[in-house]
């Protein structure tokens, strides 16, 4: 009989799922809405309405099937524990709330569903993690043993595989690339600390080096007549694809900032290639040449000229859910 | 039957090797010198003179025993070729050489050697990776599955264990953590660049540091009757034991350096412990207390307060013939 697993994306806004094969094709696809429970005490009526959808959707096939496993990628989940825990935009204290000890909000994802589902395997990793994941079951990282994957979006994530095996690291968070400090006493970062790598590199970091580049350059720039708050970092490619010296020079900085970064990291897991998915990346040459250009100048000679640069092979709109499901089918595969 | 594995640890001057058994315990040593071999064409002469002394150490035992494998540490191995590639102080072209090819430099020493012990299981890695792996098998890392060992000598040398596997990466140099950059436009490198780790955090870099303070500081030292040729690292030691402010400034600018690149590596394997070894590692709470304040410091919040900073359990002068040797326990585990 044919096996498909479902696979889950949860994001602050919507959450997405569908049915997958081994193959990585989709079969069906359905969302709910995340906003709609927004707070802790949501939390029981989400888990209910998105198995309820899900089971919805395993029912509308037309075929027999074998329902696999589950997987899903989540901001702040733990592979090892099946949670998600203490998530920025998830299931948030209310602001009249009185007791918000951080611990009430880890919350057992994994085994919450899987008990809804008849007791089917259920496995939680963050995105990034998924992500790459789904490149090395459906992407271009097949047959590949040692590669890392940056994952470009609001802000930098990425999921580092050696051995052919997915580090997840002892508390189940390893990957947290996006935090390296790339810059002392550098830009503010959300984490509460400066000059962390996704800063510099992802869409809102990105953004940023325009507006530094508007500063520090004289040249004039379409970008010039743009607030801030309308600013988004498409138009920077925009601008930089019809020659804009000043969306030029903020894709080779953020290539400087990117390349230097994974120069440094190549020396712990010497990879075989490095992928790029996700928003920025799309941004093609204008994001990879410079980022290959300074990995290179950067890169101890050992490493020089041996690691490739190369576009994620899942990148569209459905691998958050394919990357989802890829984590069971890399267990089965075991 | 016992079963024994021979650790061999290449060193510059000599070659130590020993008869090591699956908890650690050294039945018999010896040492031949491998200054004596400088030349490319001394290569195979120490090949056969090495394994000689191998089989001699081998036959003195009283008892009989299995020999399970040859497990080698030595500069610039390849674990997945089992070759040393241009190792900078072994084998050399003689300077009157012409035909200086460095391919003609690759050794492929596991199988020399293996070959000439009737073919018995011979590998090879880097000095560093061969202490991890000694220190997962026989010392403070035991069911450890997520590690990081830095061995401080000369240099920095490094191994990262991940799923309970040493990192080797896709070319078999993984872990040269010495060279991450954390200073742009630091200190001069003999890899060429500038600001690597190891300038920094090594007997060679704590020197250098040493004398940066004599100049940056104006405090009285005993150091400063020392000249740079006669200068050692342990002498600073010594002077910061006595509290001498210049050692002791030293001291806190190698843990502010050595603490900050590990806070950034965590964001990428996640360990649950690092264990200093070597050298610098003997000079105690010296190192370990503003290595581990400055790397709690500059800690992502995801990982304060999980990650041990840990002195090595495998110290001591039997430690790289231990560790080659656990190269072959390793294999028979799996």
């Amino acid at each position: 009989m044919k096996k498909l697993a479902i696979g889950v994306d949860i994001g602050g806004i919507n959450t997405a799922f569908g049915l997958v094969d081994e193959n990585g094709d989709l079969y069906a696809e359905s969302v709910i809405s995340t906003k709609k429970y927004p707070y802790l005490d949501d939390y029981p009526a989400y888990v209910d309405d998105l198995c309820q959808a899900m089971r919805a959707l395993a029912d509308s096939l037309s075929f027999d099937y074998e329902l696999t496993g589950i997987g899903i990628g989540a901001p702040n989940a733990n592979y090892h524990k099946g949670t998600v825990e203490t998530p920025a935009n998830l299931w948030r204290f209310r602001e009249d709330e009185t007791d918000t000890d951080p611990s009430r909000r880890i919350f057992r994802l994994a085994a919450d569903i899987s008990q809804r589902f008849g007791g089917v395997k259920t496995l939680i990793t963050n995105d990034a993690n998924a992500a790459t994941i789904g490149e090395m079951i459906y992407g271009n990282a097949r047959g590949m043993r040692d590669f890392i994957m940056i994952t470009l979006g609001t802000g930098l994530g990425s999921g580092f595989v050696a051995n052919g095996e997915m580090i997840y690291g002892h508390d189940g968070f390893a990957g947290e690339f996006g935090h390296v400090i790339v810059e002392r006493n550098g830009r503010e970062c959300g984490c509460g600390r400066r000059g962390c790598l996704e800063t510099y590199v992802s869409a809102t970091g990105i953004k940023r080096t325009a507006f530094e580049m508007m500063a520090r350059m004289s040249a004039p720039s379409k970008l010039r007549g743009i607030a801030y708050d309308d600013f988004d970092a498409s138009m920077i490619s925009a601008a930089a694809e019809q020659g804009d010296p000043v969306a030029l020079e903020t894709f080779r900085f953020t290539g400087e900032m990117l390349g230097r970064a994974l120069a440094d990291v190549v020396t712990v897991t010497s990879p075989e290639a490095i992928f790029l998915f996700g928003g920025l990346s799309k941004a093609g040459k204008l994001i990879f040449e410079p980022t290959q250009w300074y990995m290179e100048e950067n890169m101890c000679f050992v490493f020089k000229n041996k690691v490739k640069l190369l576009p994620s092979g899942i990148q569209g709109k459905n691998a958050a859910i394919l990357g989802a499901s890829a984590l069971i089918w890399q267990q089965e595969c075991k």
